[in-house]
C-alpha cells in the first residue's frame, strides 16, 4: 500500500471542485500525497477518461489508489465502486471508466462501495466525487481493506471496445485520442505490427493510411521526419500514432477521434 | 494548526507567478503541504474569488491556511490582512476578496499586516503574492500567532453582497457564476427555498424563472432530467443552480453573472 | 541537497505526459516533493521555456532540482544534460532550454547523462522526459553525485541571447514575453536603467516608446496608472514591462514577441 493518490476528473481546474475533494481527503488522511493525472477530460466523456488511465496508471508505485470521477450519472442508480487489480486501486462510479483497466489485470476483484461511515456525513445527490470517492479513496491509503467498503460483484460496466480488425497484410484500426502536440494516436498497436510479419520471416514495406493520405515507413523518432513531414511512429504507449514534425496533426488534417487508420506490411522483397 | 497551504489567485498556470510562490513558501517552510483551489480567476475579479474561498474553504482541515491573492491595488495603499476564524486563517489583500467569509465567521479576526522581518528582503511594489503574502502564510504554519504580524483592525473592506428579496411566495435572487460544466449557480439557498414552506405546512409546486423559461419543479440529482432539458436543484453548496442536462446551460441560453432569477412556491393544494 | 523537484515543459495538463513522469519520480524516490511551474510552455518553443525557468528558478530552496522538458530533438543525438550551479541543478535536453542560467551561473557545470541505469527499464525514443529525465531528476533528489551520470562536457548549446543595444541616452531591447495579464515583460533590466543616470548625476525624465506610442515616466506600481493608462514600471524580476491598467496591453496593442522598445533617460534640467 502507497500513500498516493491520483485524481483524474472532469471537473476542470477553475472551480473548486477539485480542491473540494482533496479537502476530503486531507481531512481523513493528512499524510497523503496526490497527483493530478487531468481535470480536462471533456465533460462527461467516459471514453476519454478510460483512455488517459489507461495510458498512465502503471508508471505509479504499487498500491498506488487512482480516483476517477466522471460521472453524468451520478445520484442515480449507477453504483460507487472500489477495482483492486494485481497493482493497484481504481476508485470511482460504475460507468465504464475502468473498461480498459479490467483488460489488463490479471487478478481482478471488483466492490460495489455501500459502506455509508467512509463516507463524509450527509453525503448529497450531486457530487459523489467530494462526498463518497474521496473520503472512500482516503481511507484505502490509510489501510482499510477494500473488502470492508462493499460486497465483491461481476456484473459491473465494461465499454464495448473496438478491436483493430485483421486482413492478411494489414489492420484496421481507428484515432483514439489526439494529444497537446496534435499527435492523433490510434488503437493499432505495436504487437499488431509485429502479427503482420511472417513468422520467420522479414518484415517488408510498411505503410499506414489515413484520411486518404498514405505514410510509407515508420520513424523511429519524431525528429528523423522533416518539418511538416506526416510522419508514423510507435509511440511511447506502444501505440500506433499519426504526427506532422513540428506542426499540428489534429488541426492540419481535421482528424477526428474515430477516423479511420490502416496499417498495411508488404510482404519482403 | 495544520501545515497546509491552499493557493487562490487570478496568475493563470502559463506563468511562473504561482511557482515563486511556491518557492517562497518552500523556503520558509519546507514541510509545508500546498494545495491549488484555483489561479484561473478572472484577472482582478475580486468578487470571482470571493466566490470561490466561500464554496471551499471549509472542506480543508481546521488550521489550514487560504493563501488568495487578487490584488489590482498591490503597491498602493490597500492593507495585506490575516483574517483569522475559529477554523481557519486567511492571507491576502483588504479589497473584499474575504467578504463571503466575514459573514460565515462565528468568531472573527483581522490583522493589518506590518511585521515586515516576515516578508522576503527588499519586497517590491508590484508582486505582493511573492514577496508579502507567501512568506506570511508559510510563517502562520510553522505557528508564529497571528497577533504577531501586525494589529487588529475593523475596518476593513466588505463587498456590498447582494442578498435575495423575499416577497409572499416567492424570493427574487441572481446567478452567481456558471461552473465548467455550464452550471448557472445562484445565490437562492436550501434556507430560502424552506423559508418559503407554511411553518407546519407542506410545500406545494416549485417553480424557477429564468430568461422568461420557467422551470416545473426541481430535481434531486443531474441525471433525473432528459439529456438536453433544463433542471433546477440544490446543488452540493447548497445552492439553487440551473442545468441543461449534459450540455452547456451557460452557452445555450446565453446567460450571464447578475442574470435574475425567481424561485417561487406555490400553496400546497 | 533539497528533496524538490520542479517541472517546466510543453507537454500540457490535458494528457497523462506530466503524470508518467511523476508516477517514475516517485517510484523512484517516494519522498519527493513536487511543484508545476508550468506545462502550457508553447509546443516545442524552447525560447519560453527558457525565459520561464530563467524568471523563477532562484525563488526556490538552494538544492532544488529543476526538471525542465521541451524537446522537439527526443530520440535524435541531442544529448541529455545535467547542469549543475552554485545553487541549484537542472536536468533535461541539449537544445538551448539553459541558455539563461549559464550566463547566471558563477560556477557552472555541464554533465552529458549516460549513465543509463539510472534509466527506466527499456527507455524509447519517443518520450525521454518519463523514461529518462524524470528518473535521472529523482535520483539527483535521492543525493547521487551529479558525476555519476556521465562526464562533464563545455560544447553545450547556448541560443544567442539578444543584448539590449545602449545608445547615449538611450537603450533598445524588445518584448520577450507577454503574462497572463497582457503585460509586454522586455529585456531592458532595472540595471540597464541605471547606467542610463550620468554618474554622480540625477536622472532626467524618463520614457518608453513601443509600435508608436511614448509612454511619459515610469509607474512604482499598477494602480498609478488610471484605468486604461499605458504605463511602463520595473517588474518584480527588474525587468522593464509595458502595462495596460486594469486591461490587457497584449491585445489592446497586438504588441508580439520581438516587438522594439526604447527606454530614453533624457538629460536632468
Amino acid at each position: 500500500m502507497s500513500n498516493i493518490i491520483t485524481l483524474t476528473t472532469d471537473y476542470g481546474t477553475r472551480d473548486s471542485f477539485v480542491a473540494s475533494m482533496k479537502g476530503v481527503i486531507l481531512k481523513t488522511h493528512p499524510q497523503v500525497q496526490m497527483i493530478d493525472i487531468t481535470h480536462e477530460i471533456a465533460p462527461q466523456d467516459i471514453w476519454e477518461a478510460a483512455f488517459t488511465l489507461k495510458s498512465v496508471y502503471s508508471q505509479f508505485p504499487k498500491g498506488t489508489v487512482h480516483l476517477a470521477v466522471v460521472d453524468p450519472g451520478v445520484g442515480s442508480g449507477r453504483r460507487p465502486l472500489i477495482v483492486v487489480t494485481e497493482g493497484y486501486y481504481f476508485v470511482g462510479p460504475d460507468n465504464g471508466l475502468f473498461s480498459l483497466i479490467y483488460g489488463d489485470a490479471e487478478r481482478l476483484r471488483v466492490h460495489h462501495i455501500t459502506a455509508g461511515h467512509y463516507f463524509i456525513a450527509n453525503p448529497g445527490p450531486t457530487f459523489h466525487g467530494r462526498d463518497i470517492f474521496a473520503p472512500v479513496a482516503a481511507s484505502l491509503t490509510k489501510g482499510v481493506p477494500s473488502g470492508n467498503f462493499g460486497d465483491e460483484i461481476t456484473d459491473f460496466v465494461k465499454l464495448n471496445v473496438p478491436v483493430p480488425k485483421r486482413a492478411e497484410n494489414n489492420i484496421d484500426g481507428h484515432v483514439v485520442h489526439a494529444d497537446r502536440f496534435g499527435n492523433a494516436i490510434t488503437n493499432i498497436t505495436y504487437k499488431d505490427l509485429q502479427s503482420l510479419i511472417p513468422e520467420g520471416g522479414k518484415m517488408g514495406p510498411v505503410s499506414v493510411t489515413i484520411m486518404g493520405k498514405e505514410i510509407k515507413g515508420m520513424k523511429k523518432f519524431y525528429a528523423e521526419a522533416a518539418p511538416g513531414e506526416l510522419g508514423a511512429i510507435i509511440n511511447s504507449s506502444g501505440q500506433l500514432e499519426i504526427f506532422l514534425f513540428r506542426q499540428n496533426a489534429r488541426t492540419a488534417l481535421a482528424v477526428k477521434r474515430g477516423e479511420a487508420v490502416r496499417l498495411t506490411v508488404n510482404p519482403a522483397a
